[in-house]
């Protein structure tokens, strides 16, 4: 490529229905192109300070370690399985998709020893399964789990793993990339210690960084570990210094100045909306989306009452070739859905409807699209 | 703080003359807000493949492996060391300011041995030391060094210490945060093996990504790795999936989209001006300044030869309460510059003059604020 030939990107205007990023709301686009300022500025420490709160409302916690890392939501992960696992530490995995499997590979490279709980994919992870396993391993330390599966739609009971896994002592790191503003996350009322976020999924922010939440009792382990964090820019040891409470401010990494407008911005309008109203506006487009795809003879792979509400997993019908219906639809639609993952590839196609796309009028585009292509392709 | 008080953030319009962030181009701001698009969105994947040439412009090289980490240069800097230090192996760490300690930490949290060559702060590494410890560390695999030191403004001889090095038999890490696009960066010219930079200085983006180049050589070293890398989302044989040459593109972790925008068109305008004329631009400003604070009868702290240009350390004249006169210069100014880290805190403030913002209407303006506010405390 001859770089003299390159011009200004101007990205195609897409409905994004996928599993993340979202549509990004036109206040939070504003808002990231605003003037930068430095990231010791006094100004810029007041707005960490409102992200913050903002953050720990939408957790639904008063965890004084609350702040958006500095990287996408797969880096909060690694932030919270670094800093909680000491090696040789025993981490009981639930895994019930993509993102448990990432986890027990965050675990073994932080030197724990993972047990992993194995759920199949399209179902919950069963908290009595759990139970069991945490029975024959009186040694574990942490229960970490995923509270909304990306890859496949399915909701776990968080409040039971975190009961069942509190029973046993342990300490819970659960992954709500996909659930954060969408559905109901309840930190504290759950008990959950260690917790991460994606900007790009209902908060309907841009992909970028990871909002993480650290009950007092993980903040406790963090600071007594025997070795030290093995990342030093996760380690929030360090962080602490800059974002914590009474922090001394001290510069530990240059923050991302102007994505952390953006992110400022979306939480204000999930604040604005009120989570509740939120959660609620999820719901009800799911529910008419699900009709819509019963409508063109289309399933859901997860049973009803472990469906969430913000990504659906719908089979592909017999016959069909799964990626020239998602090709038409981004070509003559300018509409993105997912494709499925891992053992799913091939075989489902993920619908999102999240933040600020989860709503009716994408809802009436994305099955009057796809119901066009079905019937073009002679499969509806 | 009660949430429901917090409305939109409106930053303060600041001059940006401190170690970065810098002031950001307008166009660059603009390009952060178009709209967000899917990381697997096939023009995304095009956006991709330009940055990788921009890239490659900038750090002159051909290396395939040439990517922007995503996320800011602390975690550039850590994913060279935790894919390249093996568990045992021997670094020598040139220390000679705050970004060199870094380095030897991250040595060690990577496993790593650290053997550190210690200079002087405010001086450049010298090569006839490293020569010397280097034949004194025959089993050493790997040497570290900063090329622009951004807590002192010192250059180091980054040609020489690569050439070192290789004699050596030593793979290179070197640190261009501070140096990229404001002064020559010849990353095949000198060999360098592994070099990582931050947008938030020369290229004038906002910070929250790291530009990354790997040689073939080091590629060879992380490909044939007896352990695994000990990041997850800095593994670069998992990175390349998505980044790489003939790669499938396969899902990593979700690519931050509109930082992504802001770092192409801030290298479309270094391009724009041609990285010589930017260099040159960089360095007729930096005499700029540094004519006019000797007039005000401040001194460099850094031997002339050995000065980069884009970050001036100036002494802070005895009996100057240099934290006030910072505070001064942004609340009466608007404007930004830096104060000491280290053993330098208190003793200099560090005034940058970095991409957009290395204009000669800064240099009055800064000359200007600073002359006044001296007078107005008795100090000049």
């Amino acid at each position: 490529m001859n770089v003299k030939d390159i011009q200004p990107f101007v990205p195609p205007l897409r409905t994004l229905l996928g599993p993340g990023p979202s549509d990004v709301h036109p206040r939070v686009l504003e808002a990231m192109s605003r003037p930068t300022i430095g990231h010791l500025d006094p100004s810029f420490v007041a707005l960490m300070d409102e992200i913050k709160a903002l953050l720990q409302y939408a957790f639904q916690t008063e965890n004084q370690l609350t702040i958006p890392v500095s990287a996408p939501g797969s880096a909060g992960m690694e932030s919270c399985f670094v800093n909680l696992v000491e090696p040789g530490d025993k981490v009981i995995v639930c895994i019930n998709g993509v993102f448990g499997i990432r986890m027990k590979e965050n675990v073994e490279r932080a030197g724990g020893i993972a047990v992993t709980l194995e759920e199949p994919w399209g179902r919950a992870v069963n908290p009595e399964n759990l139970e069991r396993l945490l029975e024959q391993n009186r040694d574990a330390k942490i229960v970490a789990f995923v509270h909304a599966e990306t890859s496949t739609g399915v909701l776990s009971d968080a409040e039971k793993i975190c009961s069942t896994a509190k029973k046993f002592g342990c300490l819970t790191i659960m992954d709500t990339v996909t659930s954060l503003g969408g559905m109901p996350v309840k930190v504290d009322a759950w008990g959950a210690d260690a917790v991460y976020s994606g900007t790009q999924k209902c908060l309907s922010c841009t992909p970028g960084l990871s909002p993480v939440t650290i009950s007092a009792k993980a903040v406790d382990k963090i600071k007594n570990r025997k070795s030290k964090v093995q990342s030093w820019f996760l380690d929030f040891n360090l962080v602490m210094g800059y974002w914590g409470e009474n922090a001394k401010r001290s510069y530990h990494h240059t923050a991302p100045i102007n994505p952390l407008y953006g992110l400022h911005e979306s939480l204000l309008i999930l604040k604005e909306e009120g989570l509740e109203n939120s959660w609620e506006r999820h719901k009800k487009n799911h529910l008419l989306l699900k009709e819509g795809l019963e409508s063109l003879g289309l399933k859901l792979i997860v049973p009803e009452e472990e469906r969430i509400w913000q990504l659906n997993a719908v089979s592909v019908p017999e016959g069909v070739d799964e990626a020239l219906v998602r090709k038409k639809l981004l070509e003559d639609y300018n509409l993105e859905i997912g494709a499925g993952l891992g053992d799913l590839a091939g075989k489902i196609w993920r619908i999102g409807l999240m933040g600020h796309s989860s709503n009716e009028k994408n809802v009436t585009y994305c099955l009057a699209a796809l119901g066009n292509v079905l019937r073009e392709m002679g499969a509806a």
